[in-house]
């Protein structure tokens, strides 16, 4: 099973990396001059479950030719359009593409571009970044990939790239129901992602507020009201799970969309709280505070492009 | 007519100056350091209505002595307690205390230590600020000062207090009915400062976003309702004026309180929105987006004392 990953970021690069590294048939699609630093220095990760530096393959644009049997896509979700023209020349009949951006927005754009039968439904949990030499910094002990036909149940090519996954340095899940373990990831993200711009605050300081927690609560259930309209309710323990992560006192958890914002940079805010607020409209259901936060996100979008 | 100005800063500093330089018996109670600035340089103004610099009588807490006929209260609602131990020794049995604070939640303490006949309902339209050198820097043209009984009508003490503004370089309004006004001023200022600290933006910018206008208009429905159970619903013209302000395209305003959480420093939440909510809910009135304005004010203080 060939393999091509778009960029060697900070989640591209750590999956396909342990994939690269457990002898899977990877190669990456870089920029001419990520490609140069990866000749020079091999890809490097620095990780909990073990530091490795090794040479990988790469392509650039202008020398990316032929089909590959799966392209591993992490992109921004912003950067969503860009990304799919570049990888769209590696995409052919037998091609399968496997997003692992948060949310569901995405998946419009790619089965509008691939078709819809080319696009595996995927999603990771991991806090990794890129370090000031191109390295890639895995942060934390959480490190999985999780994957799966859209349809359900599984098939031969998540069933290959389980195997390629297989050995590789990071926690593997082929799931025969993806879309349900999407829309549970959904569901936290979307109300961490909202609550924590909208506050300007973490998990716990917003905990430590009079009405912060009823409010995150309503949050949650606004969305989790739009899952469940979707055939997706969140199960019991994804609630429990969510709810916990959502309501932990003294927790210093913000959403990485909220340290985008405070540093001044662009956000997923359409991709997340956004497509939540549409779909929430669209299945009829009230969502003021999915509202009130993606106008706060629209105002932060509009003061930071001045 | 002999009145105590406390402080001698933005708003107290220009108001009782202006009823100085217009020949009223003035005194500002200040800290040495301000009482020694004032000594040496004067009181100085700066206004597109005149700049002036002239002699101010000022007294220092241990040199106050006596009981004054008026007393003008100006500082921060979060200054309230200390300012209401600042002027208690000044205020007898015939005094007036005259606060130009936002919102109506100061009232409550100030009669608890005062009596409420010794309280007159007032308040201020102005934007000005302190220079670097200690002179009171007035920035545009609106330097308007409105007061009269919280009972309604006027009396004896109002009235001297009119004739003492009546030359000064300021708009002076001697109100039969102060009370409406603070409230019209209140349900413009509440939604203002909510939004604008919500939002992290200018009105213009809230105006920019797919549903800014809506939740803007929605968050002043709920200050109106909260003034119409209080018996002071907003009178057309008010009701007009606030919302023209509120949902001006285009428009750069903030709240003070806005510029005051973005520059890092304490702000009137819990006087302006926290009160309102708390009036709200003492009503029986659903406030959601007050509600979602205090916590993200709140979360705001927490973050800021660390």
């Amino acid at each position: 099973m060939r393999i091509l990953v778009l960029g060697a970021g900070a989640t591209g690069g750590y999956f396909g990396g342990r994939l690269a590294e457990a002898g899977a048939d990877v190669t990456f699609l870089v920029r001419p001059k990520r490609a140069r630093l990866l000749a020079e220095k091999g890809l490097r990760i620095q990780s909990p479950h073990g530091d490795a530096a090794f040479p990988v393959k790469t392509v650039t644009a202008d020398t990316l030719s032929g089909h590959w049997d799966m392209v591993l896509l992490s992109c921004k979700a912003y950067d969503l359009d860009e990304s799919i023209k570049a990888i769209a020349p590696a995409v052919g009949p037998e091609s399968a593409v496997l997003p692992i951006l948060n949310g569901l927005a995405h998946y419009g754009p790619l089965d509008a571009a691939f078709g819809p039968g080319r696009v595996i439904g995927g999603l990771c949990h991991i806090f990794s970044t890129l370090g000031a030499d191109g390295e890639i910094v895995h942060m934390n002990n959480i490190n999985r990939i999780t994957f799966g036909e859209r349809s359900g149940g599984t098939s031969a090519r998540t069933e290959a790239l389980a195997k390629a996954f297989g050995p590789a340095k990071c926690e593997t899940r082929h799931s025969p129901e993806i879309m349900q373990e999407a829309w549970e990831k959904y569901v936290l993200l979307a109300p961490l992602a909202g609550m924590t711009c909208l506050m300007r605050a973490s998990v716990g300081t917003i905990m430590a507020t009079g009405d912060g927690e009823a409010i995150m609560r309503e949050m949650f259930e606004e969305c989790a009201a739009v899952a469940s309209h979707a055939g997706h309710a969140p199960r019991p323990e994804a609630r429990d799970l969510a709810l916990g992560f959502l309501t932990q006192k003294g927790s210093a958890m913000t959403a990485s969309m909220m340290r985008d914002l405070e540093a001044g940079g662009p956000t997923e805010g359409e991709h997340i709280v956004g497509d939540m607020l549409r779909r929430a409209r669209a299945a009829g259901l009230a969502a003021p505070l999915l509202r009130t936060a993606l106008t706060h996100l629209q105002a932060y979008e509009i003061r930071r492009k001045g």
